[in-house]
């Protein structure tokens, strides 16, 4: 056991516990792989919300209230941008332009997301590795009660509001898993995978879409321990329960464990929170899983890489 | 005569007179054709600062006292782009960054420069039209000690040291000239054509350089009015002096001229100057041309709108 650890991470809730985990790890143990199946192309710019979420919380940048975008955010161009007459649904503060502006300008260039996205993280003094699921498109779609529905006109322009009867990962049935997740798939010496508390449908299911990832995942020899991002059967943030019960989940942590069937050696869990449904083998744990100050996300941090070293494949 | 006047306009100083004569004559009278040399792609962004400079002036947002960006412009775009360690030597303000990006993805959507630049003016409830001098590319170049520079390198990047042997305007002898301009100068009732104070080897060389266009307004029935960019033999703002002494033209009003030989009736002048060389067949009017307030430019403005209208071409 080498120390290293990888955490599969969306937007808000991942990186709260990707910072815990950066926080109570040796520098540079940790590697975050972040979905880009929420990425889109808005007013021409590239644009990476969870791998931004990741970068700005681990940068010490990110808005402490809403957890995504940056501190301190200004909006005088989102106001010029109204006065001519341009989108203004998607809000892209001042500050948080110049990452999208710099990003398209070197993706234009030929750079993959993933060399984009480790040159800012050292820019901005991130220890921590960021690395995006792949450097192929994948773009998460809704099919709704208002037809289908790329995802950030679902999330952000229509508010989760639509009813949803199915998602898809578009692209991710071809795309190439990052390098460093395969490798750390298949590294016999990996600490831990962590499943950090993402919407599991929105999330964590595009990186588990591309081919190989679920067979690494149940193949590893290092333990998987994901944490629920349900609190009291209620997500944190976002539309978790709502999708879960639209598409006819159990809403609950039994649905969460059920979405990581034959993934995961545990699932941290509330210490409210039960499973409804009939048992599956893996572990459940109790933890506080409220990450409000970030003294939580170090406490989780440490409950998650405990449970794993007592479930090492390898201990049996 | 039906009262209308076009003007040809680089940046600060022709919209200082752009304006004026916006000011002085009805609304929509006026139609200025701007230079599209200046125009580059910065950080993936389509850039035409004459454009700019010409649509912030009249519609009362530009910055007082630089006279091209907007008023009350903030800096946390370029204050984060530096952070990331991309290029700052171009400065993108905040609001003005509004105006590049709107401008990018509807030109890659397949818009036209005009289309959006009419849409923008709409929009900023500018009633003179500002029209790009072509729809096609043409970029100004400039042969210096360093090397062939582009405009913008040569302009802000190296602020205009390098010694400059030669002009280039790429693309001009294929460019379509604007509609708006043919079609004008080509107008019987057309009241007065404006050259206004601009650099004539920088902003109003590149519309000259189009095909057809230096016979079409030799042969126009208005008026052909110039506007000196020098007072006391020199450069209000920016390189027309030294540029002229670089390349062998007369640092003066008589060298001014001369760029426009064959093609004006008059050249304004400010009181103190007077051509060194050899007489040249146009009328020299004397008239204050320092435009510090806007009191200044409609007097400007006055002055040469009486000029046309003595000098009409179909008075003989």
């Amino acid at each position: 056991m080498n120390g290293r650890v990888i955490a599969l991470a969306g937007g808000v809730g991942g990186a709260k516990l990707a910072l815990g985990l950066s926080r109570v790890l040796a520098p540079g143990a940790l590697t975050v792989i972040a979905n880009t199946g929420d990425d889109f192309t808005h007013l021409g710019l590239a644009i990476s919300p969870d791998i931004d979420t990741l970068t700005y919380t681990l940068a010490g940048l990110a808005d402490p209230l809403q957890g995504w975008g940056r501190r301190g955010e200004t909006w005088a161009f989102m106001t010029a941008l109204q006065q001519l007459g341009g989108e203004t649904w998607f809000r892209l503060g001042d500050q948080d332009l110049a990452l999208h502006v710099e990003r398209t300008h070197r993706l234009v260039a030929g750079e993959s997301l993933s060399a984009v996205t480790e040159r800012v993280r050292q820019r901005l003094g991130v220890a921590t590795a960021i690395v995006p699921m792949t450097d192929d498109t994948v773009r998460t779609r809704l099919r709704t009660d208002e037809g289908w529905l790329d995802f950030q006109d679902y999330f952000v322009r229509r508010r989760c509001v639509p009813c949803v009867h199915e998602i898809a990962y578009h692209g991710a049935e071809n795309a190439r898993p990052a390098e460093a997740l395969r490798q750390s798939l298949a590294d016999e010496t990996l600490r831990a995978v962590v499943i950090c508390p993402s919407n599991p449908l929105l999330s964590i299911a595009p990186i588990l879409a591309m081919p190989g990832v679920r067979a690494a995942l149940a193949g590893c020899t290092a333990p998987v321990i994901a944490v629920s991002p349900l609190i009291g059967g209620q997500a944190v943030k976002g539309p978790t329960a709502k999708l879960m019960r639209e598409l006819g989940k159990e809403v609950g942590v039994g649905g969460i464990a059920r979405c990581y069937a034959g993934l995961i050696d545990a699932l941290l869990i509330d210490a409210g929170d039960r499973p409804a449904g009939p048992a599956q083998e893996i572990e459940w744990i109790d933890a506080p899983l409220l990450m409000s100050t970030i003294e939580d996300r170090e406490h989780l941090a440490v409950a998650v890489l405990a449970a794993a070293d007592r479930l090492s494949r390898r201990a049996g």
